[in-house]
């Protein structure tokens, strides 16, 4: 199937989606925990999931679908089109600060990546892009971020992977130009595409790094499990994204 | 002094800053660095603080000014007018993300806090206000922020305060909803004033914290160095502003 095909039903569903989050923002909002009491689902989570995995079965019916609340399809099994669904990345900042949190899907065929879409919920811009088409903030095509080096940029980190002693990540931090943590891993991979910052390293499920992953390959920038396995099957994984320096240099931090 | 007479003077000094800085996007910075490897100064801070004292001292000759890069007049020698100027602060986002950075202007009249100013220069939003005239976003007056506890906020912290095993703010972290750290004072302050996190901890420079002070304890937030020393004298502290609630928590965990 071409990428043009799949790209225009996506597209509008992820507006439809954004209005429909926004449109939330005056409503009361049911929000449960899930594996502990910083892991959080809202009735909005599992609407977006509905909405998407509805809209998706409808227009590609052999496609297999793995979503973060809901349907959990197998990668390995996939000989079609797969999709990976998040619907609300940062769901602690869509409750807290009705900001900063994404809508995600990444697009699969025969197991090859083939599209990926990060769209900033509050601020409309749609991430999108993939191997065949390069990547763009909506309308405008992104040029590949300088290959900076960890003393010269800003790194993206998850709080667990920073206070873990044994991570290695306070000396990667030290090193870098400073930390920032904004709590979602898709307004996270947005930065290191715009080049805001180098790179993010946090502990992430396959439905917070599928997406950006394509789109940051796209971008020349390397994504990897920082323990050094595969991370193609899409399990959770200590997923770095970074420029390839920065890469080099952090492993060789965290492997001292 | 009436505030209204002063107020009337900063607000467009202020916007005009703001448009110098974005017109100097498409311009090379001149970088420095200061005290270490990512304390920065670029040639826009140091004329926009020019551009606010030139003008600050044309308006209200009998004035003193603290700016972070030139000039240093003395709190405790103040009779009259006194305003403490930060011109941009979030030098590094400044730098590097060309977004996520601040503007700050506090006065003071015979050492009494009058008004606070903190523009987000890329969104072009001015936090503005202070005890006899609340606080406004614009034109939109803020409510004072729920005195949520830390169990149930996300707190603002800076990247030294949480490497540092001894200052209590690992556990902190654990506490609360979860960390951010956007890499700017005035930006963090934001947060707390819209509610979005519910306090913000970080050694500052009286620069830092001095209108986000004013506008903070204008909501009823409370802003204290965490030593337990007064923080009037505008140096530099550790410095937490938080939730009635979360302060009181907060302190009990740091001093466990």
């Amino acid at each position: 199937m071409k990428w043009e095909e799949i790209d225009e039903i996506i597209k509008p569903l992820m507006f439809d989606a954004r209005k429909k989050v926004l449109q939330s923002f005056s409503q009361q909002l049911d929000v449960q925990t899930k594996s502990n009491k910083n892991d959080l689902v809202t009735n909005m989570d599992k609407a977006i999931e509905k909405f998407y995995i509805d809209n998706l079965h409808a227009k590609f019916p052999k496609a297999k679908i793995l979503g973060e609340e809901s349907q959990k399809d197998k990668f390995e099994d996939s000989t079609d089109l797969f999709f990976v669904i998040d619907p609300i990345d940062g769901t602690m900042n869509f409750v807290k600060q009705k900001a900063h949190f994404a809508s995600m899907i990444a697009v699969f065929d025969h197991q090859k990546p083939v599209l990926g879409y990060i769209m900033d919920m509050t601020a409309g811009e749609l991430y999108w892009g993939g191997p065949s088409v390069g990547v763009y903030r909506n309308f405008e095509k992104l040029q590949a971020p300088s290959n900076l080096s960890l003393a010269d940029g800003l790194i993206g980190m998850g709080l667990p992977m920073l206070l873990n002693p044994n991570s290695g990540m306070a000396d990667v931090a030290r090193q870098s130009s400073g930390v920032r943590m904004y709590g979602s891993a898709g307004i996270e991979f947005i930065h290191v595409l715009n080049g805001e910052t180098l790179g993010y390293v946090s502990k992430l499920h396959a439905w917070d790094y599928a997406a950006g992953k394509i789109l940051a390959e796209t971008l020349d920038l390397t994504v990897e499990a920082i323990d050094g396995t595969d991370i193609n099957v899409l399990s959770s994984k200590v997923v770095l994204v970074a420029t390839k320096n920065a890469q080099k240099q952090i492993n060789e931090i965290i492997n001292a």
